[in-house]
């Protein structure tokens, strides 16, 4: 692979010239390539590609190898628009051919441990949430990378926690089970194609040795420069990121609805203790 | 690719036969072949290699770009070693060239509202703990993508979870910043080479449409005895997979410390309301 298409690939995914000197080869290549996409075409996945998916996201780590988690796969009509509802409206949620969910699942390890006459109390701390969510957020990433390397395009939905409780009676979810977001996936639509969005500077997120608590005030201007340019080229309201970062973690009330996630996990049968 | 090496894949990553018919590629056969590497050779990544990793980590998505993680790299061999403590004393913690602690950083968000003098309540909540949490366990697994295909190795330490606040205090985490998992990079040894470990038959967590709450009581037990040969082959205890598994969530002491940390986060300033 030539040294063009790393020094774009880093342009394209910093928003600037960079003097990073990184590894390369055809799999970081396809890494650094990722783009979110949200226009489909209507078509469905290819034969065998959703099995694919599921097995990569099995080969990702577990923790403890407990296999937390659990995905339901979505290609109904109704069911697809009941969860782009849920998404204030995200018409891809209706519009892609295929709609995974995943999930932190603490249920079955309850179940087996029912079924087994065995006690499963530690099941009901935060730690073990944690274990799920992370466990699912593992899944879900493979299950991209596989995808993207299919020529399949996709975008996480976090706005399913606007309503677990809805998305719960929708796919029929038993207690101690959470979406903790939702994912379509399909061919991107190349009338509508999507660009690489740029990222914070590399210095900003890595710390060597300890971290640095100093505020990087300087990158961040050159950051919230660089995606004021990438919004103006999207033809998107020139906001940069700072201050539209800092707008949605304004209070509860910018949070839709998920300022009430503690409250409905508990509902849900998390013990979250 | 060859048939073969397709089947070979997934008699591996199931321990059985499968009628699985999956989408293939060299990106998919790949992840298929992933495997926990916790036995290292000594030497260092090679130039470009952990910026190549951090990259990677940042194409993954994130939650509404929020950005909401960090990385501390630790290559101090002192520094390893307290880490190793944390870890209940795994070795290879100590023993890896490179430790990268990922973390759910709410706190520089909190530091760009205090320079621009914007309130941040949003970040009291534990929807963000989850969104910083997903943010950075999506960012790793992108890295461990990138360095298996550098011929590296990896395996992510839940366990520094055991003890939050000695590995803040170790790498001098601010407030509102979780080491939500350890990841060992390294060449893995060739003399002590790590397998693929089987995981749960794809029907127990792919659910199409609905969720099936059920329990696949035969697919587990069939599972249990495929952990059984692969423990055998790795000449482990045959200990198969559901009880141990519900050994590990059995009930507040069998968490290694971790049943404490809900009250950890809320001294280490999450609101987690």
């Amino acid at each position: 692979m030539s040294e063009t298409g790393r020094g774009d690939a880093l342009r394209a995914r910093y928003g600037a010239e960079t003097s990073l000197d990184i590894a390369w080869n055809e799999v970081i290549a396809g890494l650094l390539a990722h783009r979110t996409v949200r226009a489909f075409r209507s078509d469905p996945l290819p034969t065998g590609a959703l099995e694919a998916l599921v097995a990569a996201a099995q080969s990702a780590p577990s923790s403890s190898n407990l296999q937390t988690w659990s995905v339901v796969a979505v290609e109904d009509a109704a069911t697809k628009r009941r969860l782009s509802e849920v998404a204030r409206g995200q018409r891809h949620v209706a519009e892609a051919p295929l709609v995974l969910v995943w999930l932190a699942d603490l249920s079955r390890l309850g179940a087996i441990g029912r079924d087994r006459d065995r006690p499963t109390d530690g099941l009901d701390y935060l730690e073990m949430l944690m274990v799920g969510v992370v466990d699912a957020a593992l899944a879900a990433q493979n299950a991209t990378v596989a995808l993207e390397s299919l020529g399949l395009g996709s975008v996480y939905i976090g706005a399913l926690r606007n309503d677990p409780e809805a998305v719960a009676a929708l796919l029929g979810l038993p207690p101690n089970v959470l979406a903790v977001f939702g994912h379509c996936v399909g061919y991107p639509d190349p009338e509508r194609p999507a660009s690489v969005k740029p990222r914070l500077p590399q210095e900003v997120v890595l710390h060597r040795g300890r971290y640095d608590p100093a505020l990087a005030t300087g990158a961040i201007e050159a950051y919230d420069a660089a995606m004021m340019a990438f919004q103006a080229g999207q033809r998107m309201p020139q906001v940069g990121w700072g201050d539209a970062a800092l707008e949605r973690v304004r209070g509860p009330d910018s949070l839709s609805g998920r300022d009430r996630l503690r409250e409905i996990l508990a509902r849900r049968g998390f013990g979250l203790k």
